[in-house]
């Protein structure tokens, strides 16, 4: 994870990486007290295996093709896509290409460690 | 704004309007107790006045180039870039070309309406 996380005012690069993405770990652009936008990165046949983050969640596809498993259904999103889940749905992220999202997080106070650290 | 906000579950679109940008409102695509995103559509030369919203946003350029004036500075958001705001922080918009942007609001509990009126 990027230890850059950016402040108020300051401009995010979600572009897609392209030819880059296979060498580009995922980061947290992002990461208030309440909300954290990263951008997670999935190489083709990567997955990410079902769990729940208590705040809601958007994911964003911004470039690739990935398998979003949740509210017992399976729906692909690709790019300019994107899925909204209330806090606490099991989820998971199969890439079918090489895949990046955005997910943005509503974070909620918890006695562990932040959602993000599922993505290290 | 669309009567129609997405669901837990729901794919949302967010492709680039295209040549139908100046036909198309702006709308309201999620709105939860804690959680708004919206598209907001500027056609060149349109503004949206200073002001403020109590929770923090992120504003993501989907296409077209956009002016935004916020902490005594003005920078230009095009295509795949976002900028994040933090609560209570007054910003304007000026759209330079055909645009239309992404914006995330967390929501606070205010005693009026919802921000989103403000793009009506």
């Amino acid at each position: 994870m990027s230890l850059h996380h950016a402040t108020s005012g300051e401009k995010i690069d979600i572009h897609p990486l392209g030819d880059k993405l296979t060498q580009t770990a995922s980061t947290a652009l992002l990461r208030t007290a309440d909300l954290e936008v990263m951008r997670v990165v999935l190489a083709k046949g990567r997955s990410v295996p079902e769990h729940h983050v208590s705040g809601e969640i958007t994911i964003q596809c911004i470039e690739g093709t990935v398998e979003v498993q949740a509210h017992d259904k399976s729906q692909v999103l690709t790019a300019s896509e994107m899925l909204y889940l209330e806090g606490n749905v099991p989820y998971a992220l199969n890439a079918l290409e090489n895949t990046s999202v955005l997910m943005t997080i509503l974070r909620k106070p918890e006695p562990t460690d932040s959602d993000a650290a599922k993505y290290d």
